[in-house]
């Protein structure tokens, strides 16, 4: 049996199988992206879900148009108004989680060899997606503001192929970093300059615990440059599987295409519920609720971080998002950490399959959105008593 | 903006835009393959639904495995038992709609130019599908038994890099033939001489209105080299976008893999809800339902071409599916019938589009599952009329 060239370059993504070890209940893992199941409006949705059957049952069981549910890609268009982004409905498609966004830019720009630059490191998930277009990855060097500008424009030249830059702007996974304005407008006009496409992965933008929100690239993007992923999985809910992709008329058509041959829709059933669930609620107050609760988890996680790891390891304050990412001295190989780890019932990801080039084996990244308080501090402490093993 | 070169070959999906124009409530459409949306269980859906919310709800909500939700992949494999195909839940995988399995197939499989055979002619959505990984076509001549094997093997002496033959063998989309179990087992044997994959699709074989159920291609693998692609579209609601992959364990796990980079996993909501119907009520009874209904329709359509057809007018019956296929005198092009038709409200799907290399422009695919019984007589006198004016 003959796979397509593609197949050599791809395996089981770390996280998925680390996530099935870390399965069993008595494990106390950071090591998913996964949100508080305890938060998920589920009595609202009780309702939602009701009405929809009720009101639009035959619709919703029927197939329908590729670029997804009228009446949410306006709530959608609205949503990102609100961030300053100029967007019609007619800017939005639908697709199934925003891992189907990165799947289809592979897929509209990519040909073998072709050069994605990303940040290092970068999204596990975004960096398998690229990988089954046979792209080569170029990672450009971050500080606490986001790329290194000077590296980028260096890669660039260094580069024929480059066909896009991905980067998650707002509390960057795995990093936690995010980019300041003059980074983001010094992105821009590079981007401008040596006219590449950026792809901006926005999975937990509203998802802020301090510090002042920043404009995202796409509301920056005067000449349709941008392609902005966007997802509710953080902010309601994964399991629908709902996330969007917001580009320009004639370059979206391109995904809409693509969406086409790949899977036709997305949930009639699903886009119907969110959207009516977006009239009847305020996802702005569900956001609030999450906020209030991650922020706990993240301070609680870092106070017992400061407590019980050792001094060598290193770390920024995330100012949003989900993950904390930890640097160890070199002599720490965290995939060799893992097996012990979860020896003592606790989990994380190691941070190499964050680097789609280099060798990384003294990082790690902890989620802290999935666990109790009362687990976050056991479960740092375990961590923290490992580590202070092994130095 | 420079995309890949695959998005040269790629364009929207003629069915799609047909659709799009067909939307206008006045126009009789025998163009799609939508299923009666009449047919669909909506209150057996609204006491599932209400019991997921209420009994699974917050991980109704999550993140789950790629593979699926085990309850529903173990009820799949149970039906694909039915079918004298064994399969334990760890030989299926659930994707979003069979669309997606053919895309993964594609994924899997493809390099620019390998050649994929198929039947001429074959289904446009599949066509699409694998044309996104660059291959090429080759067409082989089909009588009423299905594929003529000696045009099959001389097509794969004269072809370098055939990577697999698509088939659907019951109720063929568009044709409406069904493969005869001698050539059934002549296209396995012919598969296995030249150790090639074959992707059997498999969206309506539940859907026969008369004569004997024959056996899937995948019942009478014995070395793992079909690839069974089935679907809840057509026995259930589309609107869910819940097909699977039935493949030998190896393979299946390549399939797996392409899906983590994909979407990471189909909806867990819809899964479970799908689930959860199939533990409560008898799938096999809404089919019987379904079938007496389109049963019905069927008849009804041909025995109304049979009065307003012109004599010209070639079509065969289907046993099964949703599509009846009509071939016209070469002088009629069905695009030009197409606006013609729409002008008198009724459509239908001109054939070019599922031949993928050759330039056929006499045949049209109605489809008798979507419209009522009424719409069905006026639409096909209609085009009965139209037909007339044309010779």
């Amino acid at each position: 049996m003959k796979f397509s060239k593609r197949m050599e370059n791809m395996k089981a993504s770390e996280i998925r199988e680390i996530l099935k070890l870390t399965q069993q209940p008595e494990i106390i893992s950071f090591a998913g992206g996964l949100p508080a199941p305890e938060l998920f409006p589920v009595e609202h949705m009780e309702i939602v879900s009701q009405k929809v059957i009720q009101n639009l049952g035959r619709e919703a069981l029927q197939y329908s148009t590729t670029e997804g549910y009228n009446p949410l890609r306006e709530h959608i268009a609205k949503r990102m108004g609100k961030m300053n982004i100029k967007a019609s409905f007619e800017d939005i498609l639908i697709t199934s989680g925003s891992q189907q966004g990165l799947d289809f830019s592979g897929k509209v720009f990519l040909d073998p060899d072709d050069i994605v630059i990303c940040e290092s490191p970068s999204y596990l998930g975004a960096i398998n997606a690229f990988k089954a277009y046979e792209c080569q990855f170029r990672e450009v060097a971050t500080d606490k503001d986001g790329m290194i500008l000077e590296d980028l424009e260096k890669t660039i030249n260094d580069n024929e192929n480059v066909k896009f830059i991905y980067v998650i702007p707002d509390f960057q996974n795995p990093s936690g970093k995010t980019w300041s304005l003059e980074r983001r407008k010094g992105l821009l006009e590079i981007a401008k300059k040596y006219d590449l496409v950026i792809v901006e992965d926005n999975p937990y933008g509203e998802l802020r615990y301090e510090g002042q929100h920043l404009p995202a690239l796409k509301s920056m993007d005067d000449d349709g440059r941008v392609v902005f992923l966007g997802t509710f999985s953080k902010t309601f809910a994964p399991g629908l599987r709902i996330g969007w992709v917001c580009a320009d008329h004639e370059l979206l058509n391109k995904y809409i295409m693509v969406k086409q041959g790949s899977d036709l829709q997305t949930s009639s059933m699903s886009q119907r519920e969110l959207s009516v669930y977006l009239d009847d609620y305020s996802l702005d107050d569900h956001i609030d609720k999450i906020i209030s609760v991650y922020k706990k988890r993240r301070n609680l996680m870092l106070d017992t971080m400061k407590e019980s790891f050792p001094q060598e390891a290193k770390y920024i304050i995330p100012e949003g998002g989900l993950f904390i990412w930890v640097e160890l001295p070199e002599t720490i190989d965290t995939k060799e950490l893992m097996v012990k780890a979860v020896e003592e019932k606790v989990a994380f990801v190691p941070g190499g399959s964050f680097f789609p080039n280099s060798d990384t084996r003294n990082t790690m990244r902890l989620n802290f959105s999935n666990m109790n308080e009362e687990n976050i501090v056991i479960g740092i402490k375990r961590l923290g008593q490992l580590l202070q093993n092994e130095l």
